[in-house]
Formats: structure tokens, C-alpha cells, sequence
């Protein structure tokens, strides 16, 4: 396996300025091989979201800004464009904040050509990235006071799914952090849940750790309970897809089990995501379309069947934690 | 896939009188085909033990007499075939209960002939074997009539790993109540934990109730907190691989988890073991000593990799459950 370059400047998105199109890590690949895939038209870029070459909240709503520049460059219709997006995934709320963003410029489009308009819509998406990582940073910064708090020199930290570089513009909610209390020597162990089905924190945030040098050990979903009775557990990080005015987040599949396993054990429970995440129209978790994704992702592992075939199943793709189980949430403003 | 005759009288393990040898399915090899292995000696009991072949608690008590009986009939010393034995899994109490069985034969055996020994050891065997049996079905009798009070004319319930008619001599622990109750025509829904890393519930216990035609649903360990919040979980039950004098409860691992999100959700809890997985000797589940299984079961499905390559990882194959988060153990005599 060669990784060209540290994954804490690893950008999982990429504007490429000479073929004015994204190139992004296919993520399915991963931790296997690090492959780029070319994305050329606003359809792509759907599909990209959806069959999760890109994934992570806050990427997606940036993979989606951008697909508004591919719309505007191909000359496509603009509100077509802006609902297929739309359409992708339903649960992260970052997609539509993103693509409101974009929406801001066609106001008073009619005055503006389609150049002046695709020159915006570009400006905008680069400024929707840069300002990603940015918060991202802010986040680790703010958390990383935060857990300095715990009153232990060195943390073991558990985490799910992916957080990371890999879910953002760069750097990561959750595991920015990490990087953050990492930068500052402060990590003695982060535990990476394996995040059945799709495996995020096996295949993604297992290998970002390991190539920045974190110490990060693996396990199964329904390990967490032992490890905190064990005693391993300083504190649970997650990041979050949606997050409703009155504070329920919604996050993978089993963020809402290990905040009940953390609140049994009197393990302080953090939510790490930017401003973008809020959902301010809706109050309960409750609220928060799940998206109910392909049951092949439960009875098959790596396209191999692993149960009965044709067996009823359920997939979840998230669940959502009430605010009392939730010790602080980090944004880019600080906690909350 | 071919099946000869009901899971519900699927014998996990067969003397043949004939040959003088046992026939165990090779559990490893379902759901995708019904395989017999025919094991001639004590080293091959051991085996089949220690890497999985026939597992669960009472069944590995089971295989271990059968272990002796073919140690008497190849002319083995019977202390160290006994040894050996004991050594093949550490955390399963039927282990050491069945093979005290065997050694009572032994009690003055000086006066008896090695055919005498043998004729002993293998009707003890056979004894334990019938014995588990009819203790499973005596654990689902409880347990059924102990659910049927939950006020429910339907019962939606989920389980973990596979504490079934292939975990037993026949029939089965925790699915055995649940076979008694579907008898009784209780059985909503059967919710099957896919188990990590081994995915017992998704090879083995969605085979096994399926076959019994017997409705189940496949889901991930960490959605078990999701259905719980849903509300489409009415009770949990499992099995045990040892229960300590003071009601404390290994199982495999997971289990853990899964008790402390029932309590949260007030959903009840229940524990179906016959009287061998009591461990009078030790009163603490944290004495209990937990199997620390090969990395390569976390790392790999299928025996493919599916994280970085060496990634430290943790593999305790049990857990163990404090008594206040237990409603009820179910055995052969009654509820505790």
C-alpha cells in the first residue's frame, strides 16, 4: 500500500483547475489502495454520494457544491441539478446546507451570465472546503481544551465510524480532536469501533490513524460495553450527520447504543461537528429522516454472503441519541 | 443448500455405533452447507473444540465426554486426555462439569477392565447428551410459560450469538424457549444479533429458526439500541458459558452491551442455561476467566482483510454481565 502524503493534509476532495473537475478518493477502496476517481458531471457526483465513493457529512455537502459547478460548467438546469443532490442521502443535513449556500448566488441570476455564474458557484464550493478544514481545526481546538479538562495526561478515547479527514474537507470532526490532543501529546490510545455494515471505522478510520501515527486499536461494535468495564474508556468522541435545535443528534448506526453504554459507565460522551449540522427547522431526534439502506450491505461482507440467503434484515443507516446522553457538543464556536 | 431433516431435532453431535466414533456438523461450514465430520480420537476432540467446529457451552461439555469415551476406546491415558481436554476453552463451565462426570466412572476403577471403562464412559456420554436434551426442552417449558406473563399474545424478541439446538445436545437454551414459545404460537419476531466477529447469530441462529420456519430478522450488533428505541423489542434472551454463585453471567461477548441497553429501555432481560453453567466455586463475573481469541477473527471476515494490515486490535470472546442486570435466569428447574 503507498500513501503519497501524510492523511492529516489529505484532501478527500480535489478541484482540478486544468480539467475543471473533482477528482476524489473512492473511498470504497480504502484501506486497501488509495485510487482517485475522476468526477466529470453533476450525475457522478450523485452517484458519488450515494454509492458512498464519498461520504461523512460535511463531505458530502462540499462533494455537493461542487457538483453545482460541474451542473454549471455542463450547462445544466440548475434547479434539476439542485434536486438530484438534494436526493442523495437523507440524513446528513450539511447536503442541504451546502447546497443552499450555492443557491445564494443565483440570486438575482438573471443579471449574470452562466460564466459569471459557474466563476461563482466555483468560488463559493472552494471557499465551502477551505472553510471546512478550517472548522475542523476549530473544532480540534475547542475539543482538545475540553478533554484537557478530564484531568488525565494521557487519553484513551473511543470513537465510531469515521470522523476524519476522510468525512470532511480535511482534518476531521471527531478525529480533528483527536489530531488536535494528538498534536498536543496527549493521546494514549484511540479504540476505532469497527462500525458494521459498511466497516468505516475498520477500512477508514483505523487507516488514518494509523498512517498519522496515532496509536489506535480495532474492535467489534459489541466490544464497547467490556472496554468501558474494563476501565480502557477515558471519554467517547463521535461526529454527527444531523443535529436538531434542541440538541438530539443523529449519527451512524450505534452512535445511540454506545451513548447509553458511555452514560452506564459515567464516560463523558462528546458529539465534535461544525455549525453546518444543525438542523434548526426540527426539535427531536425523532424528526430526523433514517435512511433505510440496501439489506445486501448487512447479509453480505465484501460481496460474500454471510447468512441465509434472502433472509429478512434491517439497515438502518443512523440513529439518533437524545441531548441527555450527550456531555457537551464541540462546534467551530466552541461547546455548547 | 440441502438440510435432511428439521433443525428442531438436528443433533449437532451422533455417536456411531458402528464405526465407534463421533459425527459432529462442522459448524464452521454454516449456513452455506450441512457438513458431518467424523472425529476418531481424543486430539481431534480437542480440536474440534478449540477451533470452533462444534461450540457452545453445553455442546462443548458434551463433545469433551465423547472425547473420553473415544480416549478409552484408542487405549489413551485418561489423565492426560482429560488435561487436554480441559485446556481446549477456558471460559465454558460445562467443560469442567462433564468431564467430572466421566471421572466419576473412574472411582475406583482399578477393579474394572479398560472395555468395562469404556462401556461406562460412553453410556455417561450418551447419558449427558440425552440429558442436555431434555433439560433444553425442560429450560423452554420455563422460560415460555415465564414470557407468556410479559401480557403480550405475540412476542417480539432478540437474541445474541447462538444458544441454540447446535450450541446444545439438541433443541437448545435461549432458542429453546423460544422454540417452546413459538410452539405455543407466541413468536412475533425473532431479532438475531449478527454476532462480531464470529457472526454466530448471522451463520448459525438465523439458520437454525429460519429452517424451523420460525420468523427472524438479521441485524447488526450495534442496532440492537435503535430496535430497542423503536419499540419493536419486547424481551432478550441468550444463553450462558458460565454463571458464578452469586448470579453473575459470562456470555459471549456482547452480551454485556446488550443487558445494559435492555435495562435503559426497561426491556427484560432473560438468561436460559441449564444447571452445569453455574460455577458454585467463584461468586464474581469478573473472576471469570475471558478467552482472548486470534486478532485475525476482528481483522478478517472470510479470511479476507478488511482493515490495515498487523492494526493492534482486541479479541475477548466473552463478557460478563452483573446479576442487577439480569430480570430472570431460566435452567431446567425452574426461574432464579
Amino acid at each position: 500500500m503507498q500513501i503519497p502524503y501524510k492523511s492529516s493534509t489529505l484532501l478527500p476532495l480535489r478541484w482540478l483547475n486544468d480539467s475543471k473537475t473533482i477528482e476524489v478518493i473512492d473511498q470504497r477502496c480504502l484501506p486497501y489502495e488509495l485510487k482517485y476517481l475522476e468526477i466529470q458531471t453533476v450525475d457522478d457526483t450523485y452517484r458519488a454520494i450515494k454509492d458512498m465513493i464519498v461520504r461523512g457529512a460535511p463531505l458530502i455537502g462540499i462533494s455537493a457544491a461542487f457538483g453545482m459547478v460541474l451542473a454549471a460548467k455542463n450547462g445544466n438546469d440548475f434547479c434539476e441539478a439542485d434536486q438530484l443532490l438534494r436526493s442523495s442521502r437523507p440524513t446528513a443535513v450539511n447536503l442541504m446546507w451546502a447546497l443552499d449556500q450555492i443557491q445564494e448566488v443565483l440570486k438575482g441570476s438573471e443579471l449574470k451570465s452562466r460564466e459569471e455564474i459557474y466563476t461563482q458557484f466555483l468560488n463559493k464550493a472552494l471557499l465551502i472546503q477551505e472553510d471546512d478544514i478550517n472548522r475542523c481545526k476549530a473544532i480540534g481546538k475547542h475539543g482538545s481544551e475540553l478533554l484537557s479538562k478530564l484531568g488525565k495526561s494521557r487519553l484513551r478515547i473511543m470513537t465510531h465510524c469515521n470522523a476524519g479527514a476522510l468525512a470532511t474537507g480535511g482534518y476531521g470532526t471527531a478525529l480533528g480532536v483527536i489530531r488536535s490532543l494528538f498534536e498536543n501529546n496527549m493521546i494514549e490510545m484511540i479504540y476505532a469501533n469497527e462500525t458494521r455494515p459498511r466497516q468505516q471505522g475498520a477500512r477508514l478510520t483505523v487507516w488514518e490513524l494509523h498512517y498519522d501515527g496515532i496509536p489506535v486499536t480495532l474492535s467489534t461494535d459489541n466490544m464497547a460495553g467490556y472496554l468501558m468495564q474494563q476501565g480502557l474508556i477515558d471519554a467517547v468522541i463521535v461526529g454527527a450527520d444531523r443535529i436538531t435545535s434542541h440538541g438530539d443528534v443523529a449519527n451512524k448506526i450505534g452512535t445511540y447504543s454506545l451513548a447509553i453504554l458511555a452514560k452506564y459507565h459515567g464516560i463523558p460522551f462528546y458529539v465534535a461537528a461544525p455549525k453546518s449540522t444543525f438542523d434548526m427547522s426540527i426539535q427531536h431526534g425523532s424528526e430526523i429522516p433514517i435512511e433505510e439502506r440496501d439489506l445486501s450491505e448487512v447479509t453480505h461482507i465484501n460481496s460474500q454472503l454471510c447468512t441465509v440467503e434472502g433472509i429478512n434484515c434491517v439497515n438502518p443507516g443512523f440513529d439518533s441519541c437524545p441531548r441527555e446522553l450527550i456531555t457537551d457538543i464541540i462546534t467551530e464556536e466552541g461547546c455548547l
